[in-house]
């Protein structure tokens, strides 16, 4: 885990006193993500799986619809003060015939409407752009087995046992059968390198699959799942407004507090059996 | 709470079995920023205090350094479908002679060293484009006032209270006042908020004072502390490597995991008296 984790000396203070000791801090740095040479996006992440990183947020923005869209990935030859290569600056090629991102503010999903920016918008352009929906997905998943989804998350989250430092996203089947699990400083990131992982793994659509994250359920995650073709969302944490909204627009059925036993049902509840 | 809070159906699953209600969520809607007319930045945000956000955000992107950089904030005549204004776009007119941003991935701060994208770039760069620098400010803080803001603020959470779905930040003196808090989705939104409400005080650079996040401690959110000329940051929960590189270098007491009586230092932990 050498790049996932750094040492840092920590003064701990509590009741008792002071020590001073190392501690273990999740790594954060840079990624820029560069299609056919061009820069589009910087991202603060955890290193490690780059290239899923890459391929799910190309997917989640709508640029690439499956790994063959994808000529080649490499790490550019970026050099630190020191000479060495920072594995920071990923560069993807498009296959012939994909068209390049749109890139600016205006690649943004919130101004492609003509009614200005707002909620309903943002709604709309995710539905122009998405090449999936969830909403004719008939997979069935039971209380109890999406119950304990979290907690499977939870024991496989290695470098947060270590740093308390890290979102975690993780792939299921129906079955309660584990399939992926990323952590990343960003919960986006996390999402976006199992989406990756999928992608590269030709399971896009993710029909069937269902997506567990570690906090909470922004507009930004319900939206990466809808465009990924999953049809179930679970968060250990609250949605906001949004989400609940896309959620229910998309056909997706999104879960929130899953904690303890219980949980909250936002949208399309008919995929959750007792 | 009109736009900060919203209801939505929700079922309620637990051992005992089911039940619908009506359930609170944290509003989560699309604000574009603009400056002299032009797109900016669009983030998603809660709405509320956005003349805040925006003169905070302009300022930890070193675009501002006080509030004479404004000559006027206003919502634009941005219309949903129905015909109404929906307040989620803001134009900010420069004052004459203040420089506009730069917009593009260049605006960011990690491709602006020769060395090419990594941590140490990024650390260069807040370095350059710092008005202020925490390093010299004088504050002292004991141990026990510092232990009790997370709690001082999350009693004033009075939208997390009802929807457990909102991050928070909160300005405080060395004595323990509070002197403001502000809540948001985002956790560098709420950050922005309380900066630019300082901003407006005219408190930046808000020396000798202490700024508390109810999650963890990025990069982006120490950032942000020392763009402001904030001396003490302290977190509920873990910081990154980046962040504790950052605070280091530029002289900000970062603490973290400030919990039941606790807490780690990771940096210039002097400011912290017994």
């Amino acid at each position: 885990m050498g790049r996932l984790i750094a040492r840092r000396p920590v003064v701990r203070i509590g009741p008792d006193g002071d020590r001073t000791r190392p501690d273990s801090l999740a790594v954060e740095e840079p990624l820029e993500i560069r299609v056919d040479g061009k820069p589009l996006a910087v991202t603060m992440r955890t290193p490690g799986h780059d290239v899923e990183l890459a391929h799910g947020f190309l997917h989640t923005e709508g640029v690439i619809g499956s790994v063959d869209d994808i000529r080649d990935a490499r790490y550019c030859d970026s050099r630190d003060d020191e000479g060495r290569n920072t594995y920071n600056v990923l560069d993807l090629g498009l296959a012939p015939g994909v068209p390049p991102p749109v890139t600016g503010v205006e690649r943004n999903f919130y101004t492609t409407s003509s009614c200005g920016v707002c909620g309903k918008a943002s709604l709309d352009a995710v539905r122009l752009k998405t090449r999936y929906s969830p909403a004719d997905d008939d997979v069935r998943l039971r209380f109890g087995v999406l119950a304990e989804l979290p907690d499977a998350l939870r024991k496989r989250q290695q470098v947060f046992d270590r740093t308390g430092g890290l979102h975690a996203a993780g792939l299921f089947t129906p079955n309660g059968e584990l399939l992926v699990v990323r952590e990343d400083v960003g919960r986006h990131n996390a999402v976006d390198k199992v989406i990756g992982w999928a992608l590269l793994a030709n399971r896009i659509p993710a029909t069937g699959l269902i997506l567990i994250v570690s906090g909470r359920a922004s507009f930004e995650l319900v939206q990466k799942a809808v465009m990924a073709g999953i049809p179930v969302l679970g968060a250990v944490s609250a949605p906001s407004s949004l989400a609940a909204d896309l959620a229910d627009e998309s056909g997706l059925t999104l879960a929130g507090f899953i904690r303890n036993g219980s949980m909250n049902l936002y949208t399309h509840q008919h995929r959750i059996t007792s």
